[in-house]
């Protein structure tokens, strides 16, 4: 049988290497592997949320509720919106696969900037949608209007803070942005790092109620990097009550597991534990800020939990990843986006002590 | 902006309320409410799986590994076959999307049984592809063979044994369904409940290798059954490579949770709980039999790990299922399929004792 035509041009996703594969290739002692590929929180699990999940692991054979009316509930106070203009996926990551579904189709294109969450264009080609770019890797306002007006694309994705990049565009450009577009088209605003930067800077600061403002906008939010729940699976996606229902056609029923439920209930009831990563994280970053300054190191202004690193020849980024992953340091190479260039986790003191240290000696 | 067109007729999955709703709704304690909707493992979750899951709470932050080495490796191993032939989902439920965007369109067409599982016509919709049904909820071969010759549906379904009924089809006719299909069409053997078919009569017994035999089959399994993870949401699809590569496009990263993935393959270590489930079912499901025949309600011999009464005049399986939710339990009517009837999950023997008694009460 033949499968759909649209799957032909599709490149699956390349994810961060698992410490399991560093072990298995290298023969590396798992204790020995420094993970710093794949933006996991380096705090680790929230301690309170470890002991619901331990304590509920005897509901592992039930489906969870799937109204997901508890989280619903304390997302809707949290943010000031009401439950049913939330909708929960497996991560944000599902909820763009939902819109990508929902509206585009072969005649379709996107926007999105140069090099960003590369799920937006992945999830756009399964769909046959052209992929539009804006000319610079960061958010610029005018490209994005230019663009916009040349193509009339159906989707607008913009990611801020941007993924695998790190840079942000503030809430009056992204305002903007929403604007510039008339009503055929959805922008999407994609928050998963946004509590990184609404913490450095409040003109970088955007809510999902800013973005409720529009009938043509949805916010995205996930509980994978400030919350520190990757590997639960839960992110969400905030619009007018008329687009989730939309959106919820396409969603499975029992979308996420019965312990990712409660973990990210348990999480929201604790912000101090989002309060102290992003503190470490702020400690941490200074120190790669002035390690690049002492190598010489270009490098992206950070408003993620990440850093990059943009190198110049003869330093070359494929390269430095492979000689690091040898040494059991695992971070991510953006070649693949055309950029010369690495993605770092900023980890815990140790961990970024060790990347220090074995950059330094794959890069003398 | 304007959603495409396909989502205009597309109903959501009608979940089995869960215990939360049922606390909320009727002001029943947690504790008296007893669930036998969802065909949840009555024993509950593996004790082991149990443990496993505590002790690796605190991975709750970092992503599973994608490849799913392990837990491929497993089931090659079980099932002889080859990791390459293996895709993870979400539930075999993600499968079945996997599937069903990676073949239709809206000019083809599935075929299944009058009575299945929903999230078949659910996700072929999804698509804008026309539903064919036999004349029987029961997989009768002659109707499929000659429904396929009639429509040549792109895919068929085969559930066996068959959800929300209970029945089952031989290993023969599956083969000779398979057999009379040209290969423009995909058969889907969806085995969910297989293990308690195979435990029960040798002839219903059907392997994913019997179907990888076929360059247009899929074998369809999951864990939330007779492994009792329900609430983990995994399972798994067997086909041959090309197949298997194809669906993995459409494959999102991290599809399963860290916990999920760990518990899947502490999952398989312990046949023994399967083997357990299964006896535990086959004595409490003689008692659903016995109680059905005292009663004179017709009931469809069970194949799975729950049970089907079919009603005539004046019973009224809805408002037999309102009735019993009333009183704090939850089994499943199957009113919206068409049929006068309730699909009941035998439970444990306690559980089953407040069945016999509040169906006794509602129905007197």
């Amino acid at each position: 049988m033949k499968a759909n035509k649209v799957l032909e041009s599709i490149k699956n996703y390349e994810a961060g290497k698992p410490i399991e594969l560093v072990v298995r290739e290298f023969g590396i002692a798992p204790e020995a592997v420094v993970k710093l590929a794949s933006n996991e929180n380096p705090i680790g699990t929230n301690p309170s949320v470890m002991r619901a999940i331990a304590a509920s692991a005897h509901k592992a054979h039930l489906y969870p509720d799937d109204s997901m009316y508890e989280l619903k509930e304390a997302l809707a106070v949290k943010y000031g919106v009401e439950e049913n203009e939330i909708i929960i996926g497996a991560g944000s990551d599902q909820v763009l696969e939902f819109i990508s579904r929902a509206f585009l189709d072969e005649e379709s294109s996107v926007l999105m900037t140069q090099v960003t969450f590369a799920m937006y264009e992945i999830y756009a080609r399964q769909m046959g949608a052209k992929i539009v770019r804006t000319p610079s890797y960061e958010h610029k306002t005018d490209e994005f209007i230019e663009a916009y007006q040349k193509y009339k694309p159906k989707i607008v994705y913009i990611c801020t803070p941007n993924n695998p990049t790190g840079d942000v565009i503030s809430k009056e450009d992204v305002l903007k942005i929403i604007e510039a577009v008339d009503k055929y088209t959805l922008v999407v605003v994609d928050g998963a790092y946004m509590e990184y930067a609404a913490a450095k800077e409040a003109r970088h600061a955007i809510t999902p109620k800013d973005i409720l403002a529009y009938p043509n906008a949805i916010y995205l939010g996930t509980f994978s990097k400030a919350y520190g729940l990757g590997g639960m699976r839960v992110g969400y996606g905030m619009a007018n009550q008329g687009l989730i229902q939309t959106l919820g056609k396409l969603r499975p029923p029992f979308n996420i597991t019965t312990l990712s439920l409660l973990a990210a209930i348990e999480a929201l009831k604790d912000e101090q534990f989002v309060t102290d990563s992003i503190r470490l994280h702020q400690e941490q970053v200074k120190r790669y800020e002035a390690f690049a300054e002492e190598k010489k190191i270009r490098y992206i202004d950070s408003y993620t939990n990440f850093i990059t690193f943009l190198f110049d020849e003869p330093f070359n980024s494929t390269q430095i990843a492979n000689r690091l992953l040898e040494k059991g340091v695992i971070i991510r190479d953006l070649a693949s986006y055309g950029m010369n260039a690495i993605r770092i986790t900023v980890g815990t003191e140790e961990q970024n002590d060790i990347f220090f240290e074995k950059f330094s000696e794959v890069t003398a």
